[in-house]
């Protein structure tokens, strides 16, 4: 009866981090961990800080993990991401390990994905990446949270950044940015569209993972687009800056045979495939 | 006169890189050093570590570093790289911490930028990359070692690689490198044409860097390859098995104010520039 129990402790978890005040001090809860590999708080150790973290040591469906096209098995069974995001408040939170923008209640909307709806939770952001593309580490990854109300299921969407012209949604939030607290600060955005965030086109990556912080809980149904976005340096030395590690990626994760699903809807030998 | 200094300790150390049998111990010369981040013979540490190493630490001009089109400033007054390459005899070695195809001799052609030759020495591979571009990191770097025999000054073509198809360069030798012992091996290869690998292409990077590994010896003109090759993820691994650490790539080093300049034959925008 493990799973339920680390599944209650990741609601928690989100719902801290989707709760507004309550979320300077969420990355306490249950004890702080690293990202500093040469700590004894590091990722290789998250899974004995705590006993509701065993799954950061012992699960065998963990994220982040390489993706890449000449692998990934093409599956145009999946289809087109049905995204249904809308405008809601908001509110910019760094909870000690990631700037996060948070969206109250279940204003945000949702993802559609086999027919399950998941709710728009938060976006947040990971530097350098946590997956990477053809062996390739970039300097960002955003991670667009959502979660099934009902199971309690999550699903999360990430864009991966390459150095080039700015990143739009990261531009509307850098004065935001630059006010928040290095130990923990909130503040109320009003109005933000979830839809300013763009996926970048239709090609992605599906496979089922875990989350990438402490408790590591599997069952997280993970799509990453194929598409690279570009961010300036200077917007990824904002949101460094207002960390306190210089870094805050978990590193890869073993595939241990997990089947990556690789969507592509120009393909035609895909379209066979899937038959 | 420490520059004179630093520069005999670093043609010693291509010179023994050069000389075949000797190569088995040229990473023991002058004391180990480790790429663990960890450890306190890491990068942080080897200018600590022999005293003809305090470049690693004092230098201003250290590579590698991060590369981006957007910041580089475009010269069309570079002009294409010159290659005269040919087939000559070749070992391959392992020094502990490279893999490196080593031409014997003056045979294997040379390099010419700005009127200058510099001749072929060792081709060898880094993992993951030691540039990055773009903020990206990828899974190998090649360098083509160049020494110019007069002055003694050095030269490095970089390459950098992502997963795809198969590196066809990497492919001729996979059987030496799977004999290859993994405390320093080294191997006959009987003649190997330098330009197999191919540069990809005609855009560069070019700046003023230094050795990335002890004794970090500056003074070294760079040019990184702007396209980006594939190697397929099993040859990286094959590369790996052959060496004792996970990894052997230096982190990035400071910029200091470095004019980074990016060749581009087809920009006209550059061409005006460089009037």
């Amino acid at each position: 009866m493990e799973a339920p129990h680390l599944l209650m402790v990741a609601i928690c978890c989100l719902s801290l981090l989707s709760s507004g005040a309550a979320a300077a001090s969420a990355a306490k809860v249950g004890g702080e961990f690293s990202y500093d590999p040469c700590s004894d708080r590091g990722p290789k150790h998250w899974g004995e800080l705590n006993m509701d973290w065993g799954m950061c040591k012992n699960g065998k469906l963990q994220s982040p993990i390489s993706l890449s096209k000449w692998t990934a098995h093409l599956n145009q069974g999946l289809g087109d991401l049905r995204r249904r995001h809308r405008p809601a408040n908001a509110y910019l939170k760094n909870d000690g390990h990631e700037i996060v923008v948070d969206w109250d209640g279940n204003d945000a909307g949702s993802i559609k994905i086999k027919n399950i709806d998941y709710q728009l939770v938060n976006y947040h952001w990971h530097h350098p990446s946590e997956h990477t593309q053809d062996g390739k580490t970039f300097p960002l990854e955003l991670h667009m949270v959502h979660i099934n109300n009902v199971t309690k299921n999550i699903a999360v969407i990430g864009i991966l950044y390459e150095y080039g012209p700015l990143d739009p949604f990261i531009y509307m939030l850098e004065r935001d940015i630059q006010n928040l607290d290095i130990d923990g600060g909130v503040e109320f955005l009003g109005q933000v569209d979830p839809r300013d965030v763009k996926l970048g086109g239709r090609k992605y990556f599906r496979y089922m993972g875990s989350l990438t912080t402490p408790p590591c809980t599997e069952g997280v149904t993970w799509t990453v687009m194929d598409k690279v976005q570009t961010v300036a340096p200077y917007q990824v030395r904002l949101l460094k800056r207002a960390l306190v590690e210089e870094k805050n990626a978990r590193p890869l994760q073993k595939i241990n045979g997990r089947n990556v699903s690789y969507f592509d809807p120009y393909s035609w030998v895909g379209s066979v495939a899937a038959e």
